[in-house]
């Protein structure tokens, strides 16, 4: 059923794609990932995100952990087909470090600042400090 | 000024870092493109979204063409620095098929459909069929 989406899908030569997490209601940008055919598929079948984690080379299945969980509302394609935006109902908080978003520093008058505060703590999402 | 900034960013071996760009009052993402430290210098002088093109190896002027530049807000970095969010005053449109956003193409029911259509011509844009 989805042969069609595949067959669009401009996946990189590792075989991976980035996808940006969007919260569906607010447009809040979450997070970027990346995904494989494998991880786009599960998120298909059990509507929960899987992402596909580059640096330990396996599905990471979004929240499987921490408990923050990402619903998959609606998967879009960009005119290239190299991008997916993945419109999600976030569970608690997208960020590692316990903030909402990923995306809490920005640069203003050249400086860095932080524009958000932990949610939750990172030991109290995976037990111990990450 | 901005020392602090390029030492806290992931490029990756190509020297290229993932930029969602976002128009800051709507919240709509409207595309995916690459950065390198040049196209993000030149983006911070300027005032204007100044990408790296994979496609041509060489900076891409955001509208440069087209007349549908991108007016930098602000530029946001994630937790692991390996990617960027600009927010963005969109000109016109973002995507070269004169829609708005690039990710007009939705999965739903396992069939892809177009959610937005153009919004001006891509001849009107670039003169020609691209």
């Amino acid at each position: 059923m989805t042969d069609e989406f595949f067959s669009r899908v401009a996946f990189n030569p590792d075989g991976l794609i980035p996808a940006i997490a969007q919260q569906h209601d607010t447009g809040e940008v979450l997070m970027l990932a990346w995904m494989n055919r494998e991880s786009i598929e599960e998120s298909l079948a059990t509507g929960q995100v899987c992402y596909f984690s580059r640096s330990r080379q396996k599905l990471w299945r979004k929240g499987e952990t921490s408990g923050q969980t990402q619903k998959l509302i609606e998967l879009r394609l960009d005119c290239d087909g190299d991008t997916l935006l993945l419109l999600v109902a976030q569970t608690g908080v997208a960020c590692h470090t316990g903030r909402r978003t990923c995306f809490y520093t920005a640069l203003r008058d050249g400086a860095l600042i932080e524009i958000a505060s932990p949610e939750t703590s990172p030991e109290s999402l995976y037990g111990r400090k990450p």
